[in-house]
Parts: structure tokens; C-alpha cells; sequence
């Protein structure tokens, strides 16, 4: 493992330039109907809309000027896209984004108005890792694995540290884990910067690879597929699940039911826009009050990029 | 006129402890896109989620101990019940709040989960106005009215202090206009703490009257109403058309798609939740760049109690 607390340290040094430092943002009506301290950590304010700016940024400036010559490449048809497009915009290099054909065009069109080539590709892995490879053949770009990558954990764990320096006293944090980047990268900067901050994840039912990859012990896929919660759909990495395994105390299932009152208590009591994935920890910790009541328990809001379009599908009917 | 310079600033010392000093926020891709510097109020993130509390806790606060211990009492379906009844809640004191029968279900618990006594009247003018005064005849209670009200001004008058001492060089502020209790409160507020900040307003096509009475100098009703921005739809009062002619620039008109695309714009880049009503005077700035541009302009964003089934209407088909 190379990651250390110096190491987490010199990365939140490097992306400081690059990224906001977000709010933490405190309510007393949620508080109060759930006898729980939150702390969120409103990443839906980050740079790119997201956390993914985190690694993304801190995995480019790492790069030799040599490497960054040749520009960056990553698959992804979500936030790490966006950060790798807008990292690849900040340092003047080349950035080629795989992004399968069914991405919706707005997140095409985000990615592209950052100046990345975009290179699109059927939906499934394997062609997403052929037309990625032949890329990097043909360009010599450097491949940015979405979470797969010590680079990007690293990044990644530089949220927490900034939540742990602002509310010092916190109890737990909870992230949501869809390839395990932000929960293993949480994980490591709880365990050098508050060793005694307990860590949990939130995942939902319907994309539920996490929480068996973490009680057999090895990778595992979901059981089924279907969930708002889009984010997540990845599967861990034996980097990430290696990392989990040994920090993490438990991870948590929630139902689409459970996910969509939390999102709408976001909605309606904090009036900020975030993403179905976001609130996937948030009701997590709302479900199971025996763990989390009377303590001060942070989440990580990791992001706001959402299609207003589904807006109509999420809030349908009030779940609460 | 009996608000001045030193009420206002009273007024402010008066609510300080009840409310919050909302953030300043800006928005980069905002900025480039528009070519004007915005500088938004959020008055989303207010107590009660809308800049009403301001008003509402202001005239309550200067009640006598003998007036308060009979109650308060309003009319309203919007922002100003939930403040009246908050204010009511906090001073330990009875509210009375007048709805119409037409009111959506979660703004009535709204207010009856502040502790007010809700008295339910048939949805038109004449029925709210007969039933308020049976239950002041009845109880005592003092009417706050939501706009034409000295000290109501008064409170909500705060607001532009507080964004002109946090954006000391602005160029203009805009408020939407509905029943004009913001928008002459800024007037005021712009004129004592800085005499040179210009005063827009925006108003929907579909709840034209404050443009016509600017212009024939005399109350007029709206040719016709048909607008998402629900807050708005309230008329000027003598009270405050004496003050918006003296002091308003001009009151900008925007169609409903202009309110759409706007609000669209607002939740995509900033990730905030606000009501329609907020986003016109954002909407009147972006189609006028010949009066903003280059210009730094203060928007108030008045509130954020949407109801998210809603949503599904207002972000149907992209307009932009």
C-alpha cells in the first residue's frame, strides 16, 4: 500500500488549487425528526458537480510532463468522465472519454464542452475495454481507471479529511460505494487522520454487489440490477474490496422506496439539488436509528449531476 | 413614512438572532454564459426556506407583551403563513392563519407542524378577508398582513443590507414583484445603505399588474394569470406601488419558457432547489444583456418550499 497520511496530505496540497473546499452543511428539521447529528459534505458543490475531481485531478497531476504529453483516456459514463475531461482542460493535455452509445446526451455534451475527445462505444465492458485499449494504444494516453487506481483513492481521500478538520468530534461517516473509489478512499484517510472515525457504506438493494463482495471476502456481482441510484452500478476492484474488507464496519442495504424519501427530505428541507446515489448512506443511517441515533454521523454528498428529466419518475408520489 | 435608515437597521438587530444570514453564492459557468457578474442572495436557505420570515418576524417582534399575548393573525396559502406561524411558535405566542380550502396539504401541515391553528375559508378574496376578520373580532389577535404592512417592509428590507454589506460594489439588485413587500423593502434598503445600487424587478407575462400600475401610477389587476411562478400572483398595494414608483428602475416581463429555462439553469449549474418565483428576475437579467451585461447584479432568490410533484412539469422538455 502506497497510500499514507503524507501521501493523502501532499494530494490535498496538489488539488487544492484546482477544487472547491465545500461546505458542510448542518439541518435542524432532519436532526430533529431523526435524533441524529448529520454532517453533510456537499460535494454536489464540488467542481464538475461532483467528488470524481478529487482523484481525477490529483491522478493527472501526478503524471510526468512526458505522460501528460500524450494526454489522458478513461471510460466512463459518469462524473469521472467529467473529471478527467475538465483535468485534461486545466493542464492543456488531450483527454479521450470511452462513453458508451446509450449515455445520455447532456452528459456527452458536458464532457465534450470540456475540450475531451469523445469516443463512443457499444454498452457493454468488453467493448468498453477494447475501444479504451485501442486508444491508448494509438495515442499513448495514460488510462485513469474511474476507481481502480492508487492515484485516484488517494484523491478521493482527501473529502474526509477535509470533513474530519472541520467537524473534528465526528462520531462516523458514511459513503455511498458503487467500484469502492470514495469508500476506500474514505477509509484511508479515517484510518491516518481519525483512527477512531467509524466508517460504514450504503448500498442499495438493487445493485447489492458490495455487501456480498464484503462478507464472502471476494468480488462478487449483484444478485439483480435496478435501482435510481445510477452511480453505483460498478462492481468493486480487489484494490478497493482489500481496502473495505479491513476498515469498514458494516455496509448497509437500502430499498428504492427508502432511497426515494431520503432524497426528497434532501430536496425539501436542505433545497439542494444532488444525486439519487447521494442519499443512498443518508438512508442508510435513517433506517437503522439503533446504530447512528445521538451520534454525529457525516455523509458524503458526492454529487449533483442529475437529469432533470427523471425528476418527474423520483418524486412521483410522496413516499413519506 | 415612517421606515428610515436607523428602523431598518433596527429592524435587523431586532431578527438577527431568529433568522440566518444567508449566503452570497456565484456561479462561474453562469457568469460565462451571460457575460454578468450574479451575485445570488439565497434566501432558500432562509428559516422557513423564504426571505418572508424577515418580514413576518419583524412586525411580530414589535408587538406589545399585551398584543402578543392575544396572537397573531394572516391570511395566506404561501411563505408568509409558515412565517407568522413560526414567528408565533418561537415567541410562544398564538397564530392564527386563514388558508384556502385549495391549499396544497403539505403547506397546511407546514403550518400546523409550527404550532398554528389553521382556520380553512373558500379560495377567493372576499371569503379569506370576512374569515380573518371574524377571527380577530373573535380572538384579538393582530393581523400581519403578507406586504402592505409598514413593518413587514420594514423586515424584509433587510435583505438587500445584507447582500449590499456582503457585495459592497454592486451595480443592481432585481426582486420579483407580487404583492410588492420585497421589492419596495429593497427599494428602501437600497436607498438608505446605498443610494446609487439601481432596482429592477421581474414579473411573469402571466401575472402582469405590477407593470401596469408602474406605468399608469395606479393599482391595476393583471389581464390575465396563468403562471408556474404561484408566488406571484398577489397585487400592489397603494403602500407599496408609492414606494416602487419612486425608487424602481424598471419591471422587466418574461414569459413562462423564460421562467423554465431559467429555473433549469439554476438547478443544473448551482444545484439548488428554488421556487419559480425566485428565478424570474434571473430570467428578466438574461434576456435583457444590453441593461445587465458587464454589470454586477444582485438576484434575491426569495425561497425554495417547491413541491416536488411539481417537478415533473416544470423540467419536462429541456428549453434550452
Amino acid at each position: 500500500m502506497k497510500i499514507s497520511k503524507d501521501s493523502i496530505q501532499a494530494a490535498a496540497d496538489r488539488i487544492k488549487p484546482y477544487i472547491h473546499k465545500t461546505p458542510v452543511l448542518t439541518n435542524q428539521s432532519i436532526n430533529e425528526l431523526s435524533g441524529i447529528e448529520f454532517y453533510f459534505k456537499c460535494e454536489n458543490f464540488q467542481k464538475i458537480g461532483a467528488f470524481k475531481i478529487r482523484g481525477g485531478m490529483n491522478a493527472s497531476l501526478k503524471l510526468s510532463p512526458e505522460q501528460l504529453a500524450k494526454g489522458v483516456a478513461t471510460h466512463s459514463s459518469g462524473n469521472h468522465a467529467q473529471a478527467m475531461a475538465f483535468a485534461g482542460k486545466l493542464l492543456g493535455t488531450k483527454s479521450y472519454i470511452v462513453m458508451p452509445s446509450t449515455s445520455p446526451q447532456v452528459k456527452v455534451n458536458a464532457v465534450k464542452g470540456y475540450g475531451a475527445e469523445v469516443i463512443m462505444c457499444e454498452p457493454n465492458q468488453q467493448a468498453r475495454e477494447e475501444t479504451l485499449q485501442n486508444i491508448v494504444n494509438k495515442t499513448g494516453a495514460t488510462f485513469v481507471h474511474p476507481y481502480d487506481n492508487d492515484d485516484v483513492i488517494e484523491g478521493q481521500a482527501t473529502c474526509v479529511k477535509e470533513l474530519i478538520e472541520e467537524v473534528p468530534n465526528l462520531d462516523i461517516v458514511i459513503t455511498p460505494v458503487g467500484g469502492g473509489g470514495l469508500l476506500s478512499g474514505t477509509c484511508l484517510g479515517a484510518h491516518f487522520f481519525k483512527p477512531s472515525l467509524q466508517v460504514f457504506a450504503g448500498e442499495p438493494e438493487g445493485a447489492a454487489d458490495a455487501v456480498l463482495s464484503f462478507k464472502s471476502g471476494k468480488v462478487e456481482k449483484a444478485p439483480f440490477v435496478n435501482t435510481i441510484a445510477d452511480g453505483l452500478l460498478t462492481t468493486l476492484s480487489e484494490r478497493t474490496l482489500a481496502i473495505i474488507k479491513e476498515h469498514v464496519t458494516d455496509i448497509i442495504l437500502v430499498t428504492e422506496d427508502e432511497i426515494k424519501a431520503a432524497l426528497r427530505l434532501i430536496y425539501e428541507r436542505m433545497k439542494i439539488v444532488v444525486e439519487p446515489s447521494c442519499v443512498v448512506p443518508f438512508a442508510a443511517a435513517l433506517k437503522n436509528p439503533e446504530i447512528f441515533k445521538g451520534k454525529k454521523v457525516g455523509i458524503i454528498l458526492t454529487g449533483g449531476n442529475v437529469d432533470l428529466s427523471k425528476f418527474g419518475e423520483w418524486f412521483a408520489a410522496p413516499t413519506h
